[in-house]
């Protein structure tokens, strides 16, 4: 049904791009979608912002939680607040007179949706509003600004007197981000029993962390510092990073992060190249003499490839 | 108001801690209420679990908040959940059954309250509570159980059907932390005058920094990293520390943080000793030749005292 959702949205974007409607009529509302489509970096950011407030929300390093649905209700009402937060610190905007936000001058409300629709209330009327709606399974999100109108609402209400978009009022929103890709969340992507093998060991967050690296499902990944913090549950990402790259050296693996020589390894053997507080872990063998053929990278006078099936098992070199 | 209802609570703390009424006839209660006390630290624990929960919410390097009467609704909704997370957290607790937590496999619910009552929903009627209150502007808290019974709450119900308890329920419960001290939100306790001064700057959190640290009445006193997130704005607090060093000790003024010789000079000077992440403020004077009766510390081959009303003004030594 979401599915459906988004790619009716998206068809919808596309048309209203070629006919935009409102610009004519709706001056307030272009100067405030022009300044948005003037910000640098609009995926990036917005992609940043909804990952931070999810979790900060989940809160892993605390919970181990990483799925949204485990939320609480009173977490789920928080994340709109969270989400308004940095959005309104990402792109330095000020409080409007009304609304959460001051565009250019003109008062702009946000409302976020993890679901399929936003829930629009009664003061918003009127107003235009920054739409963000995230689907953190699929790793996609949207942006856009909508005018609300009573005419672009459903009939009905929440028992909070909230109503939502009707078709026709999502047909009317202006997408700023379309088709936005959401900075991945690696353990909900990963499934069931490769869970269970993470978090199979409750005592040790150090035995957690060594699992999460060495599962073939996250090797070529990149791993955020706030997966590493809600699978260890411990303060100190970095150390529990550095114990198990000396534990899984010998299972051949390697955990690269962004200083010295790894990012070059990284792109070396083709893999996601870290930055700061992130890594990204790989099983190698050792290849002897070049391979023309296959991506290695040469550390401490030896030839490391990729691990594959049929491949020598080998040590990894130290420190890394 | 406030003020009447802790004395009352904490004179009543005092007269169950003689009779201990439930004692006999509630062992589980008991197991829990010794639970509890038997954990070390209760008051500091406490304390910083309540300082972290209203700091997070808060947000203040995002938001430059301080006051917890400025957050939404929704906000003051979800502290209490992040008062739940953070003991959960702290004491290592599993969650229970069907309340919050499991405490020596005994369901016991959390509630919070920042103001003068709690508000329990009818799920918990004939559980464990344990009852956590704060005032962040006097800087005091108090934790403690109730079991809920129907005779100890008030008849009246919010909108939520959620009741407070009464007289009678706040005189049955029993204190683990009767009259604990909050670590200081020293921002709150500033004069309005002395705020201004502080945030007068928008532009530059470094200004707002230097004068964070310049100002007497927060010379002295302890100033966490949240503090100089909340007051800078920006992700450094390090660096924004370093250099409000160098900008104010033609002014006279160091400050103290948890490295080297500092907590030495902290403790010659009479002042608090900074652990890490927190730093204290001090204008010295270069008192020449030792001052018998006087308090000081030698820097660089010279002594530096607390300045007082009539010392001449020193260049503050570099580095501090």
């Amino acid at each position: 049904m979401e599915d459906s959702l988004f790619s009716r949205d998206i068809a919808a974007a596309q048309s209203i791009a070629q006919s935009t409607p409102d610009a004519g009529s709706d001056p307030q509302f272009l100067e405030v979608y022009n300044w948005f489509k003037a910000q640098s970096n609009l995926e990036d950011r917005f992609g940043q912002v909804i990952r931070q407030s999810i979790d900060e929300v989940l809160d892993g390093q605390r919970t181990g939680r990483f799925n949204f649905r485990d939320l609480e209700k009173t977490e789920k009402t928080y994340l709109g607040t969270k989400v308004e937060i940095i959005t309104r610190a990402e792109f330095d905007l000020n409080r409007g007179r009304a609304m959460d936000f001051s565009v250019c001058g003109h008062d702009v409300d946000s409302k976020f949706t993890i679901g399929s629709n936003w829930t629009i209330p009664r003061e918003a009327d009127q107003h235009i509003c920054l739409l963000i709606k995230a689907d953190d399974h699929r790793g996609i999100f949207q942006v856009g600004l909508l005018r609300i109108r009573d005419d672009l609402l459903n009939a009905g209400e929440n028992r909070d007197r909230k109503r939502s978009p009707s078709a026709a009022g999502r047909g009317a929103i202006r997408w700023i981000v379309p088709d936005g890709r959401l900075p991945e969340n690696i353990l909900l992507s990963l499934s069931e029993s490769d869970r269970e093998a993470i978090f199979r060991n409750e005592k040790s967050g150090q035995s957690r962390t060594n699992e999460l690296f060495r599962c073939p499902r996250v090797q070529g990944r990149i791993v955020n510092r706030n997966t590493v913090l809600t699978v260890a549950r411990q303060d100190d990402s970095l150390k529990r990073v550095r114990d198990a790259r000396n534990q899984l050296r010998s299972a051949g693996i390697m955990i690269l992060g962004h200083q010295g020589e790894h990012p070059h390894i990284a792109r070396s053997l083709d893999l996601p190249v870290p930055s700061k507080g992130s890594w990204v872990s790989v099983r190698v063998t050792d290849v002897g003499d070049l391979h023309p053929a296959r991506k290695s990278a040469q550390i401490g006078g030896r030839n490391y490839a990729v691990w594959g099936e049929g491949d020598a098992p080998s040590v990894a070199p130290p420190s890394y």
